[in-house]
This record gives structure tokens, sequence and C-alpha cells, in this order.
């Protein structure tokens, strides 16, 4: 049995929290299992040294900054061990430079190439913790690389997928991935299981528990995760294959976004490179884009709307207002009063009529759709920002999600 | 022209003295130099990761307190780094396991064995300039370790003597070595040169400006070390090998101490085996011993008395009363309000009557000597406590080192 354990910011976040992991990781160990363990840097440690930074320079240097943010995995790691010893365990931390998780050089935002593995199985081999600091890797030069924000998620996966652990267990400061957002509907409900496809629609979305990219790494190399929490305890919810019996399950959770806006570009003559004009100029200016619906009318003028991250609303809205005489566009919209709903389920695969429930569920409510937009295990819409919440309440009961008794305390 | 910079913790304890730091490199850069900075954590920083191992372990495993307190340089070394590319300059921080400064495995207070210099050669050949994390190595198996606290200037010595730097500059909290403590006597002159045995025996006897292994290396390596305040500019003191010019100065400079104590044990039958059996006890109980003297009676009955650190002083007394019954010791006596003066000086090899000079000096002022002990450059005697600092003055006068102009601030 060889299990990795991820513990995130808030789970190392003070000297007695670190002690709380220390004696979970020794009382998986007395069960007889090699572990590794995963962890952060300290809660506003990472958030502290990019300060350090942004007072020297507006543009801080990209590989520095990665050899300045990678210290603050480094100390937990350092203290965690630290205390593992204290405790009588033998425990031993080992840096990405050390072990070696090598990445290409996208200093900030890097990819792991390849773990190698031999020198971490023969310290588990000695019967000892081996102890490693999440986010961190090297480049083929030698440099220090970091993995970008809640990239420890990555390392613990992709540490996993080199070793073929038997589990990836991701400790964080929620017990598990819910139905959607508890904080919008007391009915929500913890998932003992997700797909790994339903958790990757219902991370990007919003469901903000597990970095999007270390789902992807565990799909890819079938390493189950246990998403947990470090405080309560509880079952947490297990993101592996999908399985028969998950498809009995058709609307897996709701996820609800309100941080984006919306602009239409209206009227636009149908012709080729029509949408390249468009977007050509928003990825140039490294602006992502997320729904994006055109319907062309009978009069064959096409209305363009897509949808950005709001902070990034207005500068999109300049670059169009500079487009439209070129598209021949004849007006611009911008509304930034919107929220995104989507339901995300494996099942839709097999199952016919789901979208049309949806509608028929928010149309029951007075709902509007200003947005539609659907893929293979999601559908999402956009409607008023004031209605999101109603909209997320209304699906919930509706998809049968609902909780059978209301926990009023998490 | 090759340099080599070192900044300890209060020339880098804030973002605006690590721009300072920074106008300063780049300044000796554009005269055309290749430079390579050491730089120490930020002061408080050490301190404050002690703190956090100390909370979780009384005795914190020694290698992962390695990898803590290792990251305080690297952050420095980062932000340095960061700066030095804001305003312009072509810089890159190089960690001890990047370069390969190999160590001994003594985690704590390593050695270093080697520095591999063809990589930090073929980056200085760029044209950048290199900042390198003081204090901290890797062992042969590629473990973090720790020179001991004062290490960068061990780090600054070591890779200029690697580089074969044309000088080695420590920038620090004052402005050079001083004839005696300016604390005591205002008339306290900085030196313009100083040998690197003087230096040794000034260092090891309380004027703390260099960590005493940087010396020694230094020596070994004949690297010339520059003493300089990163604040108010000024000469500093060149520590260098010594030269006929300087031997026209007997005395360089006069070192005071009072953290010691002085413990006798008394009349002992002068046999064979006494010494062992006082300083064996004292040695396994880690209590360093500085000054030792021992004088034999017309009657066979020998005093040995001894000096330790006031913090050990109490200990090691216990000890002697353990020793004594074994010894015959008739009696044993502590004092712990004495003071150590030490007269430093190349010169005393070539001229006589230095020490009687001494003693005439303090005769003078009524100051009796407890204790006598001479090294080939230095004479040091043991007074009453409440003398220390008019021996001091006195022999400052006395043996010509006073400025001509009392400088009111420093």
């Amino acid at each position: 049995m060889l299990v990795v354990h991820k513990y995130g910011g808030t789970s190392v976040g003070s000297l007695d929290r670190i002690r709380s992991v220390a004696e979970r990781v020794i009382a998986e160990r007395r069960k007889g299992a090699d572990i590794v363990v995963v962890v952060s840097a300290m809660s506003g440690e990472t958030d502290r040294l990019l300060k350090l930074a942004g007072g020297l320079s507006r543009f801080p240097d990209e590989r520095e900054t990665d050899v300045l943010l990678s210290t603050g995995e480094q100390v937990t790691s350092a203290l965690l061990a630290i205390t593992l010893k204290e405790m009588g365990a033998d425990a031993v931390s080992m840096l990405g430079s050390q072990i070696r998780i090598v990445t290409d050089s996208a200093h900030g935002n890097a990819r792991i190439d390849e773990i190698e593995k031999e020198k971490i199985l023969s310290v588990l081999a000695k019967g000892r913790i081996v102890v490693v600091p999440g986010f961190q890797g090297i480049d083929g030069e030698g440099n220090i690389t970091t993995l970008g924000r809640g990239g420890s998620d990555t390392t613990a996966v992709a540490v996993a997928a080199a070793l073929k652990a038997d589990v990836c267990e991701i400790y964080t400061d929620v017990d598990g991935v819910y139905t959607t957002d508890p904080h919008i509907t007391k009915k929500a409900r913890r998932l003992d299981r997700v797909s790994y496809e339903e958790m990757l629609e219902m991370a990007s979305l919003g469901a903000k528990v597990l970095q999007i990219r270390s789902v992807e790494l565990a799909r890819k190399y079938s390493v189950p995760l246990l998403v947990k929490s470090s405080f309560t305890g509880g079952k947490g919810t297990l993101v592996c294959e999908e399985v028969p019996m998950m498809e009995q399950v058709v609307v897996a959770g709701i996820s609800y976004n309100k941080n984006e806006a919306k602009i239409t570009v209206g009227e636009v003559p149908d012709r080729p490179g029509t949408a390249s004009k468009i977007f050509g100029p928003l990825a140039e200016a490294g602006i992502v884009v997320d729904m994006i619906v055109q319907n062309v009318s009978h009069e064959g003028l096409a209305d363009m709307t897509f949808t950005t991250a709001k902070a990034d609303a207005r500068k999109a809205y300049k670059l169009m207002e500079a487009a439209a005489p070129g598209l021949g566009a004849k007006y611009l919209a911008i509304d930034e009063d919107i929220a995104k709903i989507s339901i995300v389920g494996s099942g839709m695969r097999s199952h016919s009529g789901i979208a049309s429930k949806m509608f028929a569920i928010l149309f029951e409510e007075g709902i509007n759709l200003e947005m539609i937009s659907t893929s293979e295990i999601k559908i999402s819409c956009v409607v008023k920002e004031k209605y999101g919440e109603l909209a997320v309440r209304a699906l919930h009961t509706g998809f049968g999600l609902d909780a059978a008794e209301v926990v009023e305390e998490r």
C-alpha cells in the first residue's frame, strides 16, 4: 500500500496544524502504508513573498520569482519533517531538485515532464516517510520552476502517478466536493464519488476544490483522488473513473459563476474571418474568453456574444470598439450583471431531455436565459445576476440533488 | 577584475536597503568588474525560522533545520536578483546546489570541501552578475547543509578563493576594524590595514566583525578582504598579508571581553594526569575553555585557573566540585566579575618589551592583574571587571593608538 497525502496552505497554516498533520500521517503509517506527503506553503506565505518582490519590481523577473516562491513550500516541508521526527517517525524532506521533479522552463506555470522515481522509492523502501514541497520543480538546466497557483495538487498527483500510488488523498479546508456551493443552498450535498470528467467541468466552473491540471493528470494516469477535510474528518469525495453505478445519477452537480461579463458584437455581416477578427485581438491581449455564442439571422447578419472574466471586460470592450468598424458591426453591448449556471453530469451522455428539463425548471421560476452553451456532459446558461442563486436552488431541487436532511453546520 | 561582494543581514534588512545594495553593485559593474554578490538572510529572518522549528521540537532535526534555514538566504538572493534586473542589469541567482558548493555532512556547521567554479565562471563570462545565497551548501549526497552562524562570510571568501577574485569586499554595519571598541573609548581609530593573524586574534577576542573561519580561509588562500560599511561609505579596513610597512605598528588593536568567568582549582598535588582530570569532564560537557594558567608552588602544589564563557561557568564549577576529591584539591574558587584585555599586533614578533610595557601601563593605573597569558602576537590579561574599560583606555593611549581627532558620530 502506497499513499500520497497532500495538505494545502490552511492545513499547515500554524504550528498546531502542522502537528495535526504529523499525527494523521503517523496514524496512516502505523497502518502499514508507505507515505509521501506533499505540502503547500503555510497560508499567507506565498502572498507575503510576492509582496516583497512586488515592492522591488512591478514585473519581477520570472526565474527569480520562482527561486523566491519555492522557499514557501520548502519551509513547510522542513517543519513537517522536523515534527514527524520529533514524534518518533523516520521522515525526510526531498525538494523538487533532490527528487528531480523535472519540468519545462515556463517559469511560474511550468509543466512536469518527468519525476525520477528511483530515489524516492529507495527512501520509501527504508521505511521512511518522504515529505515533498509541492509547487516546485527544476528544468533541464537545473533552474527552479514553479507550477502555478494551486500547483501543489499537481505535484501530489504527479508523484502518485509516477510511484503508482494506490490513492492520492488531498486534504483541504472543505470536506469534499458538493453538488453545488453550500453558501447558495443548505440543501447542497457532499458527493461520495464523482468522475474525473465531471470534476473537470465542475472545477473549471467555479468549484475551486482542486487545481484543474491536477484532475487532468489524475485522469490521464488513473490516479484515484480522495478529497477530504484536514479539520473535520469525514469520508470525503472520491474522484475516479466513471463506473456504471455512477451513471444512474444524471446530474452530479451545479456550478455557479458570477465573475464573468458578457459582450455582444451586434449585427455583423456574416463573412468568413469575422470570428478571427473578434477573437484575435482578445487573444493577443491575453484575455481568456469563456463562452462563445453566435447566431446568424435571416438577413445574413450575425450577433456574436462572448463572456470573459469581469476584470478583463472593459479592456475587451475597448478592443471591440476598435475592431467594430472593420467588422461592419452595427452595435456593441456589455453586460456585467450576469451569472453563469452549469449543470454537470456524465449521465447526460446517455440521457436525453436534460437540457429541456433545465430550461423548463428555469422557465417556471420566470428566469430568462441570455446565453446557452452545451458540451458533452455540461449545459451552461447565462442569466441576470440577480436570478443566479434562485436558478441554482431551483435546479438543485429539480434534478433531485437536495440532501435528505439539511445540515446546518458543515 | 573580479570582485566578490558580501552583504550581511542588516545591509539587506529591508526593500530599501536591497535597492541600495543593487545600486552599489551596478556602480561597481559599470567600472567593468565581474561581480559575484553573496547575501545573508534579511535581518531577523533566521531567528524567525528557528523560532518556528523551536515551536515544533526542542532539538529540531539537524538535516531538516538546514533545509529550513537555507530558505532565508535564498529569499534574499532572489529579491536582489529581481532588483538588479529591474534596474536593467543582467543578474542571476545561483544556489549552493546549483553552483555546487560541496560541503561535508556536518549539518548546522558544515565545512566547504569544494566549489565547482566552472558554472559560475561561464555565467560571469556572459557578463552577468551572479547572486549567491551565503551560508548554504550541499553534501556529497545532495543534502542541503549550512555553515553555521555568520557562514555567509565564509561563503564569500570561499567563492573568492575558488574564482581567484582580486578582492572580497565584506559590507556590514560597521565601517571597518577598529583599534578597540569605540563604545569604550571615542579615541578608537579605524585601521586601514590589518594582517590576517591580527584579525584572527581580534575576532576571537570579541571584535565581531568577521566570522573567524572566513578569516582563516582568506589567509589560507591569500584572499584580500575589505571590510566596509554598506551605509556610510568610507574606505574600510583591508585584511591582508603582513607587509613590511605594517610592522612599524607594534600593537594593532586592543580587544576586550567581559563575558568570561574564572575558576580556580587550588592547591592540587602536582601529579601527571591532573590537567586531563580537570579538562576532560569540561570537554565532555561541551564547555569551551579559553585561557588556562597553571603555577606550581615550591610545595609541589599547583593552582590551576581557567576561564570559560559566563554562561557555562556555574556548570563548570559543579563539574570541578565533583572532580576535586579525586584531584586532592584543597579549594575551589569562581569569579564572574572579570574582564579580559588583549593587545594584538604582528609587530610583537620582532619587538621585545611589549609585555612589560603593558604591565607598567596597567600598574600606573593601579590595576591588579589576575591572569596573564601570551601568544606570539597577543598578550592577554584578566583584571577585575570594574577596571576593564579603564585598562582598555589606558593601553589605547599608552600604545599610541589614539585617533588624532575624536570623532563624535560614527
